[in-house]
């Protein structure tokens, strides 16, 4: 213990100012606003994203017992430092590709909401891993995450602003594949409990996201915006009511369960994040959002009995069945959506068949293969 | 208790299920957004009222010692179930009157708006109601609102935004009305008693809808919301600062007192609600605010001593002396002052007190015929 | 013990009443929006500020054990009636010097942001203090506040946004001098105890206005708020990773200390605070942000072990470093970074020294003058 504590405060601190220094000296290179066309984001809305990854992450990974202020703070450290980072690598590829500039605040915002990604991961691997690990693995994720949007743009075309709905699906893969190469702590440990006062803080941050998550889904959207926010608005309010529903029918005294509700009060908005500007009746967002609670606490389940042991997982926050199932029933939607659509036109519909296969594969390989870089 | 609870059980969940379902269905047939001109509500502002409803009230409710998870928890399932309903009754009366259609955001908006009226009736039969008991009272409670509205719109010609200002008014009433059907507690139990820990929560979801207050008064104002805004703030700012001094001179010990401030401190909000924006100096708000303090403290004193007992009434939250007794005051502001205005136009005059008159029929007629119902 | 309770009871409640009074009379004959063209502050901004301020510091300030409802009570009184006071002067002023009128809302923020000053010098004294000693504190510093910023327009033409960035400047040293007026409460009372989740929620607080500092520095600048907006951001970012690496340097068990982290990672937000809207390279505004943390921490560090023993100065929530070194170092790089620029101007080079010796000397004396008058 006293040796590990040494090893800590021997490379975190080093290792932290080492990024930052990197940090300031590539944005003396790199980061110019000149020219730049003044963006259609507005600041509420970044204020929403922002207060909303900070707050309503930080609390909802404050479930275990053990982690109240590692979350919080950590999460806020991880945070800026993963800003920064996004916000480099970005100006790198426009740097390279000779691309046109953009605001500085619509870069920002790109960042917080790449971010997405590493905080889920963070709630796969919470508990196992020590904060050196957790640095590490946030600077590697926004390089993966920006190289697979690269990837995605370069080999098949698609715009900035979709590659960025597959945020969720990325974090939740990559951090059950980092998830996966370690120890599986003893199921006992005091590191797994939950305290009442914890959960009910973990439920407050749930509904932070929940009523913040209109904004995340809207803020990058380009051209309806208020039918994004609409859309998932309903969505998540579906979501809600299903994820009430089904917490009373599966537990056998018909009492609320608070983990149940936890992860399957957000399904609704993660799935409908795919599509939300391209669905143009509420009703299609509401199945979805129902779906989505459904496979998700359905999901937990099957995981829980069967899946886990069998893959030797443990996911300690359900980012699995929270972010990952329903961002796969998205995708799924949006290419089902766009089929209903584009159907008389046959080599629309290959490419975009095509294009999510290809999303899929770029996210499942990295995920593997950093995997194995962490582990 | 066990029979109770499998009853609870087997009903809740299917009710709730079936509303929902009925909900899609609806929203298939009655909700579309074509053709619509994009209305002058702001995201933000929009975003503010959604993030007051659910945590402001959320909190405001946790008072009671076991109701800590309940309140918060049953809010965001009421509020949602009740958003989806109000903005289909409203879609049906767009359909059924051939008026023209309203932005999807403008919908959601005046929907939470709404809502308001029937967080205000959860919070006065708070503790003695159970959840089926709960949801029923909601999709009522939101017909009625609607209808209420309607019978102002048809027979007094009164615009749409001036009718949503009655939604504290109508809440009071109908969860007062409602809550006299129950049998009171007995006083001395578990359920009526609030620890120090509630007791802050309670005071930081009533700071939380104070800071929120002017955003609310002003989301659905047609014209000068800017006028909305800082009358509102400094009714409030006056309302406060009465709170604390009349709680001070009203107890022995010479202490602040949670519930005097608690119910106070909103009255300023509540009572300028109706005439924030034809209000042309803030003197003028800050005498209301004043004036809506003193009647809320003095209020809930005479309630406690002699008209509860009487009346057989027990409220639980102070819904009566928070928002009915400002709500009364602000309508007979909004007269007083329109009076002084059209004091030379007498049929006008008459027409206002009319309409006045007819809305305080219509709110306590309706808050009988349905505690009845709901008895 | 019962003295001093009645002698509070006694006069806390008819001083405010009486100040209320006088507000709303002068209010009626000096407050008026006609003719005020619409400012450029938009609705949302000011909520931000709002918020933050009333919830921010708020918590900010809970860390003492026995202060958790009077400092988030007391704050919100002394804001409403600190605001109200502000307006007021403003508007005197505005009618003595025949200045042109602003927007209502103009007014308010301008009047809550100056209130910043006041909480930051609440912290200073909390727990020596009685109300009616803060309340007095309020008014007077809130005049003098304005009396400065009127001595730097006149004569030396500080236009009115650069004169508000002093406000941390001057809420920290009034503060301060205030605070040695009062003997230092003996080191082990109960009073200067902290709890663990008075920590917490004082952490929360800080999480909280690092949220929102992007917003304050930005609400009142003239002309490129974006660029306020993102040169914060990156200073707080680079702030708040700073601020963990130092806490795990300087202990000797290599774990973050709360109060290294609750004072440092705001540092940033505030050195940038001067030159937010001219720094034209965020790189600049990150190497700030870096300077501010290290100057806060070994800034505490330094006081308890040497200063505050030597001028007897008991800083319970460490105000002096939080905000008075920062805003200390934020005044001199404006001045650094204006004298780069101008260098070939030497006249211009001149004045700008002149100006920001005369705004030191105003802040210096006032706090002098006042900490007599109230001691």
């Amino acid at each position: 213990m006293s040796s590990n504590y040494r090893n800590f405060r021997n490379s975190v601190p080093w290792l932290i100012l080492f990024l930052e220094a990197v940090f300031i000296v590539a944005f003396y290179f790199l980061f110019s606003d000149d020219g730049a066309p003044r963006s259609s984001i507005s600041y509420p809305a970044f204020q929403d994203v922002n207060h909303m990854v900070i707050f309503g992450f930080g609390f909802f990974l404050t479930f275990l017992k053990r982690y109240g202020f590692s979350s919080t703070g950590f999460n806020l450290l991880i945070i800026v430092l993963g800003v920064q980072c996004s916000v480099l690598i970005e100006d790198l590829l426009v740097f390279l590709l000779q691309r046109a500039n953009e605001d500085g605040l619509k870069r920002i915002t790109k960042a917080v909401v790449s971010m997405t990604a590493v905080v889920i991961s963070t709630g796969a691997v919470l508990g196992k891993t020590n904060p050196v690990q957790l640095i590490l693995m946030t600077v590697v994720e926004i390089i993966v995450f920006h190289m697979s949007r690269w990837i995605n743009k370069i080999f098949l075309g698609v715009p900035d602003d979709i590659s960025m709905t597959h945020v969720h699906l990325f974090g939740a893969y990559f951090g059950l594949a980092v998830s996966s190469c370690f120890s599986e702590p003893p199921p006992r440990s005091e590191k797994n409990t939950s305290t009442p006062k914890s959960d009910l803080l973990s439920m407050l941050g749930t509904v932070f996201l929940w009523v913040f998550w209109p904004s995340f889904n809207s803020v990058l959207a380009v051209g309806n915006k208020r039918n994004a926010i609409y859309n998932t608005y309903f969505a998540l309010a579906v979501s809600a009511v299903t994820a009430f529903v089904l917490s009373v029918l599966t537990t056998k005294d018909g009492k609320f369960r608070m983990t149940h509700i936890h992860s399957a009060v957000l399904a609704g908005g993660v799935t409908v994040g795919y599509a939300a500007r391209s669905i143009e009746y509420p009703w299609i967002a509401m199945i979805l959002g129902l779906l989505a609670s459904v496979i998700t606490i359905l999901g937990s389940y099957c995981l829980q009995r069967c899946l886990n042991p069998a893959l030797k997982i443990h996911d300690s926050s359900g980012v699995h069945s929270t972010f990952g199932f329903p961002a796969v029933l998205g995708a799924l939607a949006q290419v089902i959506l766009l089929a209903i659509k584009n159907w008389t036109n046959l080599p629309r519909l290959g490419y975009l068949v095509l294009f999510h296969v290809g999303a899929f594969c770029v996210t499942i390989s990295v995920a593997l293969i950093t995997g194995f870089i962490t582990g």
